[in-house]
């Protein structure tokens, strides 16, 4: 098992205050899936009519309870739904004992909260590998159902966790037409995404009025631009999943609204950010900006380039301005690049410009960028329109300790 | 520069002792390009006749060296030919003045050597983005051309190290129609190290006889086999060239010949996997093979997958059996996989076996295969007959330690 003790420094202050959700209710309980002393199993009940979108990992290994969750998403129903996540254990490669154990979650929880089992959307996230003692969770259904309340969305952050150092919570109002729409958002991940315990889950819940092949939509496109755009190793987990469940309870229909639109990206990349800013062993949190690529499909491959090169990465753990190194992942890309129409900047600092480097370049004023928290590096391909900006850590001997450890 | 101390605990015993071939001469000096109180300029002079094949880094920024190398290596001369390379500044992302550094390099040593510039090959390797001082190199041109000599190729295999622990040979010979064929071959690389070469050099020497065409052929092919089967960290060079020169010297014609293949094939897996087994704070040789994928190309990406995963090499470098970063990598590599087909091994044990952990799986044997030097992972996808092998290390502090330094 990974460990990890302490808060990661580029932590939030604190969990915010999110607004409760009008049409949805939460509950958590310590089921002792492997944990001992903290809750964990969430059940998020939705009222009826609530309508769901979702994005899945693309893994070709995902787990059982991605599997299900995939079949039932593009489903619509007046009935209310329920969402149902264990940490400790993924059910992920365990073969039909995978589907048995979603089967009789799914069972339990249809039965405890009086919704269709095509309405119970179930995540797993821990070690994977192991058969998921599902009945440790289902013994707690009925408790469970009896303790849902409007405010558990803080605990119910607290209870997905695994190798997380702190919970994740992000939230947004929109004012629509004198009313007020509600979008309040929970994740868990720590590092990418990895099988062991660092999935990432997503579960945004708002009372926004909307149809479910517009929810998706809008659900599609922001994960493009949000945790489509992070990486902390490169590696993926075969259980990531995000839900957004919209209830419509505000009466606000919000069906290509901009406004309501720009809300939840503003909550998803916030999210996004903080599993960045959790990832395993980070001291610094990294923006690359790349622009003037022929097109934004190889800006995005050429910023992921840098992002996921262990040279990049350790560069900037050690606080060292290595724009070489930039170059090298520009180059190794496999998207298109000019090598003297090349420019680089690390903060506000031209280092490299036209394929050589700045003939203003000022390494103190570099190096100086380089010691803050936020590191932020902009390319200029110089050859067309193409723009794409991700985001990540740095590579630290926090990594190799936290994932070096032998399994116990 | 990053630093490196002490030998790679994966090296060989000592360089082996490496036969002359006919037809080559070598010498070595301290020119000062940047490293103190050793050589690092290395020049070997080819006889009249010598016929050159070449491979390079496919890196869209790679060095001024690299692309007049492209630009000569397909013409054929009767005139000799000569490879100088010097250490300690890759002459890359220079701009115009890296065409200036090339050109004035390939005038002095064409005079010294009286061979057209269209034969004179060079090669840079060391930091990126400063200007080569190619004055200290053609300084030495007319006293390197003096000191030629048939026995020098272990000093020229120094003199090409930058921060390889220890310098790299390998040769072979082969008895043909009752005459002897030598190929003996160096190389320096310890990081960025990953298909489509990467700060890689290796210069291979034969007194065979054969085409241009003919041996460009057979180089390209097992090339494909060897060094573009190695990984460090999935990072590349801008600067990855491999020679190969047969100065036919022997009187043997080894067009289409298996036996000379076979040898060359050889000669370049040893290099390959010296490279990889100084691969930078490498502790574990690994070699990954996968089968029964559907196409040859499927079960590459799924090797490399693995193989450049830091989750499955921080879990060897901490020797832990942990088959499920496997078949994570194997989800996400985008190659084809069905998470209920897929077997895996570590050496001989079988840890997973059709989706699920093996019934017979002793995680005692596994774990002391994982203390090996040595480690094997065999993952059989289950689909088709498509395979592969690559090798790669592990990814430990000392990778971290030597790449997060500042660069002084």
């Amino acid at each position: 098992m990974a460990k990890k003790t302490s808060v990661s420094p580029l932590a939030p202050a604190a969990f915010p205050a999110l607004q409760p959700v009008e049409g949805v209710r939460f509950a958590t309980v310590a089921a002792g899936v492997r944990y001992r002393g903290r809750d964990d199993v969430m059940l998020a009940q939705l009222d009826p009519g609530t309508v769901l979108a979702g994005v899945f990992t693309t893994s070709s290994t995902r787990a059982a309870p991605v599997l299900d969750c995939e079949e039932k998403i593009g489903g619509a129903s007046e009935a209310g739904a329920v969402i149902l996540v264990n940490s400790g254990n993924a059910n992920a490669f365990t073969g039909g004992r995978g589907r048995e154990a979603v089967s009789a979650i799914t069972d339990a929880a249809a039965r405890a909260c009086d919704v269709p089992h095509a309405r119970v959307f179930t995540s797993s996230t821990g070690v994977i590998g192991e058969p998921l003692p599902f009945d440790r969770i289902t013994a707690h259904l009925d408790t469970l159902a009896k303790a849902l309340s409007p405010d558990g969305i803080a605990a119910a952050a607290r209870a997905i966790m695994t190798t997380d150092t702190f919970a994740k919570g992000a939230g947004a109002t929109v004012d629509l037409g004198g009313k007020t729409v509600t979008i309040s958002g929970i994740a868990k991940g720590s590092g990418m995404i990895a099988p062991d315990m660092a999935t990432m889950l997503v579960y945004i819940f708002t009372d926004a009025r909307i149809g479910q092949a517009d929810l998706q939509d809008m659900v599609s496109r922001q994960n493009a631009r949000t945790f489509n755009c992070i990486t902390v190793d490169g590696d993926t987990s075969t259980s990531d999943t995000m839900l957004v469940a919209a209830t419509g309870a505000s009466g606000v229909d919000v069906t290509g609204d901009a406004g309501f639109e720009a809300a939840l990206h503003k909550v998803m990349l916030d999210l996004a950010h903080q599993v960045v800013r959790d990832g395993e062993g980070a001291t610094k949190f990294v923006e690359i900006r790349v622009s003037g690529a022929v097109n934004d499909k190889d800006a995005r491959r050429h910023a992921l380039s840098i992002a996921n090169s262990p040279l990049v990465k350790t560069a900037i753990a050690g606080e060292d301005p290595n724009w070489g190194r930039v170059v090298m992942a520009v180059g190794k890309s496999g998207a298109e690049a000019d090598r003297d129409q090349l420019s680089i900047r690390f903060g506000d600092v031209p280092v490299a410009e036209k394929g050589w480097v700045s003939p203003d370049y000022d390494e103190a004023a570099a190096a100086r960028h380089m010691k803050e928290q936020s590191i932020f590096i902009t390319v200029d391909i110089g050859l067309g329109e193409g723009a794409a900006t991700v985001w990540t850590c740095d590579l630290t001997h926090g990594y190799i300790d936290i994932n070096a450890d032998y399994r116990s």
